[in-house]
Formats: structure tokens, C-alpha cells, sequence
């Protein structure tokens, strides 16, 4: 089922301090910064030869990443982002398997414009999954 | 210097299940477990169209995995490891940067017998990187 890995999260307390560090400090491509108010996130990439990092800062009060900042306020890796091909027949296979689905379990449009989901971090020892359909 | 992301570790309590897990729940292939006691881990590897999951379950009581499980009982993501070209180049380059190379500063043989450098997760927003020349 598990298909390439689209990307790797991380939460960080300062964007600007973070595109500073992977570009100048650790000489990483970066993106510029995409503002997503509908997911509650600045976002830029940092493009590796085979997959990409996210860097993730919150935007607005309601953001969903700001609890992971506020226990982890020097920020850390938040998600693994995988791409499956069918997310529905994904779903149903990883619930019939025992695994719960975060939410009301439809997929929603993530920040890449394709259906998205997210595994209770609970049933895979502590690691948040997101399975994006390409 | 970053080049590809040559795997995710992810820290479990228990290797046994999460193989379960990853093997049957989420469809990967996982390959056999390896004990490497000089590292104080055993790892398996979830191997993925593009790069690897590395599984990571403390071996022995010194195992430097141990405090992560103990913070995390559940488990949870514990480095990102980059390939580098010249690990000497990139560790030099870093430190003049102003980032913190974790131990005496001199590259270790990594678990697939490379040398390997940390960097200090505070220079890195919470993230724990590893470089593995290649």
C-alpha cells in the first residue's frame, strides 16, 4: 500500500530562521513561503534530490499545529507523508486491518491539492502518518 | 551539501509488533531484523520507492535509544539522515556555521558501516540529523 514518501513535516517556531538554517547553514534548495490559511500553516519546501522536507510554521490562532509548538516549542518532526495510489481502498483496508483514521475519516484536500489523510499516531508507536493520493 | 534523505529512524518499543505493523497494516516490505550491538540497536528497514523507514528498538542496556523510549514509551520519529559527499567537507563547512557537531567532532561508523556525523537537534528546530557519507 505504502508508496514513495511525498514528504517529511517539521514543525517550526520561526519560518524565517528556519529557511535561514537550511539554505545558508545546511546548503538545501528552499522553496519561498506559501501561505495556506485554509490548513493553518506557512509552508516551504526544502527539495532533496528524492524527496522534500516540509517546514511548517502556524498561521492564526486556529492553527492545527500550534498544541505539537506549544509542547515542543523549539519546534521537531511532526509527520511522514506517504503517497498511496487509491486513498479510499487505502482507508478501508487500514480500518478493516485495526487502524484508526483521524477525523470523520473522509479525505480532505491537503496542502498539495490531493485527498488527504491522517493515521492515529497511537496505532503506528507515536509516529503521525498522512497518506496523500498522487 | 544535503543530498538525498537516506532514511527516517523511527524509535519502538517493541520491533516485533511494529514489523506487524508496517508489514501487514500498512503493506510495506520490511526487511529481516539486524541486531547491531555495537550500535545498541536492532533495525529493520521499511523500504519505500525512494527511501527507507528504519525501525529502531534499544539492544542492551547502553543502548543511546534508550532515553528517547524512555521520554516517548509509546515510540515516535527520531532522526533524519542526509547523504553528504565528503562528510570531513560538510562537517567543517557546518561548524564554521555556527552548528554543533554532536561528540568529540570526528565521524563514527554508522550502521551501514559509512562514517556518520549528528548535528545538535537545537541548532535544527527540534530535529535530530544525521549525515552519512556515501
Amino acid at each position: 500500500m505504502l508508496g514513495r514518501v511525498n514528504h517529511i513535516a517539521i514543525v517550526v517556531p520561526d519560518l524565517g530562521k528556519a529557511v535561514a538554517s537550511y539554505r545558508d547553514t545546511l546548503g538545501a534548495s528552499v522553496s519561498a513561503p506559501q501561505s495556506l490559511p485554509e490548513h493553518g500553516v506557512t509552508v516551504v519546501f526544502v527539495e532533496l534530490p528524492n524527496t522534500k522536507v516540509e517546514l511548517l510554521e502556524p498561521l492564526g490562532e486556529g492553527s492545527p499545529i500550534r498544541s505539537f509548538l506549544d509542547k515542543n516549542p523549539s519546534g521537531g518532526m511532526h509527520h511522514i507523508c506517504y503517497e498511496v495510489d487509491d486513498i479510499l481502498v487505502a482507508r478501508d483496508s487500514l480500518i478493516e486491518r485495526g487502524a484508526r483514521v483521524l477525523g470523520a475519516g473522509e479525505p480532505k484536500t491537503g496542502a498539495h491539492g490531493r485527498p488527504v489523510l491522517f493515521l492515529h499516531p497511537k496505532d503506528f508507536f507515536g509516529t503521525l502518518i498522512e497518506l496523500e493520493q498522487v
